[in-house]
């Protein structure tokens, strides 16, 4: 076996050379530079991908993070088949790249099969890492004394833009389209989250993040999303065994509470510390390191109590912020950035098959009528939170209630959670996952009309580095 | 099945909600939280090594990647075992931070064993995407009017640390241990390359990476790399059949030579095409992802024509150090390279098993006796290479012989595949082990020292940023 592995390694014109791997003896450490390759080329597929589509998203006046995630779309499962991943219910040979990599290297099919997991998994996690960063940076620009004082506003944004969806959502479909109370409820909870990632990274291209609007929008956002997590897992209980799982929604209430506080709490007094250690520190690297320690750590705290890994790197942001570190840290972390947070959008749009549109399918009609009511309550349940905003008069509050549009990835995990436990039907499924994909493709648009910007000024705040 | 996945999803408390992924009907779409989990507390780990090691080895007076090189075997498998990896023997259960992630989540062992593997996965990904950085970003120091200046030297230099101590390690081996022809040869050839990475890093550490010196170095070195997969190829072929494939080796002469030559000819017509797109573009990151576009697709194409990847990145780096963008892309790579390169060195020091230097096992005895000799043939075959320099009156022969020394990762391929096919024996296979470990842990202060460089200036010129 080992022997012929090697020879077989040889046969493959010395592929095992490539790995630095010190022990050749597994056929999973045969795979590593084919890995390698598939990773790679993903990435330069990937890169070109948000490059062209970011700067015609440009060009044509839209923010630059819809044409990545359109140009996802294009080299993803809907059309070219680059970057597709097994989840989907995609296998090897329909990825272009594996086919590629295959015919090179003179694979075995149990061979690419195993590449292709292995790279979608690296490709995964590097998007994972991208939005980890993505709102590290949004954390870091935000500022934590205007979202503590327009947090009342937040709260009541975030409050009335998953009420009013779920209601009007779950209430619709029942006497509208007649369907059962549970999966009912289950498609209504799907309209409640705000995708952050979508919405604050449009904010941050039109240069109106730090705007009032823009900090309400990242405060309600995160208490949207944080409130998704606890509307979800009251719905999957009450989906699951008929009853709520109190104990559990209370553990998530006041672990989100506690987490979100609690770090801003401290991190009053970390900044110092964090100050203190970079003077310390003489080698290279010696504020970027020490920053990603910190947001890497926050953000598996996040996950590790249930929460997001992005709402620990929100808050790892929020406290650096404070900090005198943080003018040089904005610019270090921008490269980073550019390099990280492409691949978490254009993974997005190659993730979101748009076959689920094609009417010729008789499930997919059925699921584009209940789309076209789902989409009105998402889009309406959510601009209205503009109005529910007190106490600010000249307040943009078309651009608050719009900021709030996109669902993102939050209604797909809804979708996918709901179709496999047997709640939703097919079409109620294929309703949500096209709900989720016109709100998370509109909304930038909306919100380029909304903050009313001309192409003049938006080039200029977004335009350079 | 799907019901119990998700059943079993919810039991681990909402594990599946922190998942990006729309579909969670597998088990691995499951895991991918704890993948993440998993990757962001290695992550935190090896910064932390990196950082503790480096700023230690700086204030020691040593460079600061042997303090990441320490740190790494500290955290790694020979001691602490927070990162180590399925290739060295180890399982999920030997790993202190899957141990921790399994409590925490009441994982399977199943879950955990397919969870250690996909984090062990995406872990040497980053390591290797790390050295590809790093060999970037020495291209883009390194000149090519400079290293063309110095190329026979280093040509010279190459070949002659090639030769030497194949020679020398072959036939004392044979006459001395009276070890048999093949695997004699097989041990000498593990003495031929040099590891660019380790050099490279040292000297752009103390500052010489651009002297006559460093770039003869870093010449060699490459060429050095190139001729070590073609002994590889003839060792492994010889091995294998009593023959040698001259078609194989025949084509890696040529594909490296038509790689590394053409791809700097036709560099000097790309770069101009580089800086007019990088002058087209108008959205963020408009010169970092292009260049590194480049650098991946070059990394991709020295794979897949069967070198190395990392060639093909220091290539991209000859080549765009050529334009006008080179530096605000040498600021811009910096942080990228501060995030990712420590996790190459780290890991390289995580995967070397000290446990082969205990004279308590009676095959490290015999194996540390071939090692002494082994190593003394490696430093003495290396440090001659200084003298082969002609033409170059003053020129700092120690440096550039010590500089030759790190076997790194491309002795233990050969130990790998040695000892996989049969050809090395136990203790010949631990001498190697041992030789590539500890010329890679001297090298570093010893060409500190053949550099003559005091604290002062060193500091001068690695501090800060």
């Amino acid at each position: 076996m080992v022997l012929h592995n090697i020879l077989l390694s040889f046969g493959t014109g010395l592929s095992s050379l490539m790995a630095p791997l010190p022990f050749l003896a597994t056929a999973e450490a045969e795979d590593s530079p084919i890995i390698l390759s598939g990773v790679l080329l993903t990435l330069v597929v990937i890169y070109l991908a948000s490059k062209l589509g970011g700067e015609a998203a440009q060009r044509l006046d839209f923010p630059p993070v819809l044409g990545e995630l359109v140009a996802g779309v294009i080299v993803g499962v809907s059309a070219l088949h680059f970057v597709v991943f097994p989840e989907g219910g995609m296998s090897a040979s329909d990825s272009v790249i594996m086919t590629f990599l295959q015919s090179l290297n003179q694979l075995t099919p149990d061979a690419v099969t195993r590449i292709f997991e292995s790279q979608s998994e690296v490709i995964s996690v590097l998007a994972e890492i991208g939005v980890i960063i993505l709102l590290f940076e949004i954390g870091l620009e935000s500022d934590l004394r205007q979202l503590k004082e327009v947090g009342i506003q937040a709260t009541v944004v975030a409050c009335v833009g998953v009420a009013a969806p779920f209601a009007a959502g779950t209430v619709g479909l029942m006497t509208i389209f007649h369907v059962p109370a549970i999966p009912a409820i289950f498609a209504g909870a799907a309209l409640t989250a705000t995708s952050i990632g979508i919405t604050s990274k449009v904010l941050s291209e039109l240069g109106q993040l730090k705007s009032k609007e823009g900090q309400i929008i990242v405060g309600a956002a995160v208490i949207d999303d944080v409130l998704g997590i606890i509307v979800l897992a009251v719905v999957a209980s009450l989906a699951k065994t008929g009853e709520i799982d109190v104990v559990n929604v209370i553990y998530l209430i006041v672990s989100a509470t506690a987490f979100l506080l609690g770090s801003i709490l401290l991190g009053g007094i970390f900044n110092k510390t964090f100050v203190s250690v970079v003077e310390q520190l003489k080698t290279r690297g010696n504020i970027v390191v020490p920053a990603f320690i910190f947001a890497f750590l926050m953000a598996f705290l996040g996950n590790a109590i249930h929460l997001e890994a992005i709402l620990g790197a929100f808050a790892a942001g929020l406290v650096l912020d404070e900090t005198d570190a943080r003018n040089e840290l904005d610019e270090l972390i921008k490269p980073i950035a550019d390099l990280l947070v492409p691949i978490f959008f254009v993974t997005v749009g190659a993730r979101a098959d748009l076959g689920v549109l094609n009417p010729a399918v008789p499930e997919n009609r059925a699921g584009l009528l209940i789309a076209s009511f789902l989409i009105v309550v998402a889009i309406i349940g959510k601009v209205i939170t503009g109005w529910a905003v007190f106490g600010q008069p000249g307040i943009n509050r078309w651009a608050i209630g719009v900021g709030m549009i996109p669902r993102g990835e939050v209604g797909l995990v809804f979708a996918g959670i709901g179709s496999a436990s047997g709640v939703l039907d097919k079409p109620l499924e294929v309703s949500i996952i096209i709900m989720v994909i016109l709100t998370t493709f509109l909304a930038p648009p909306f919100l380029r009309v909304a903050f009313g910007q001309t192409p003049e000024t938006a080039t200029l705040e977004t335009g350079g580095k």
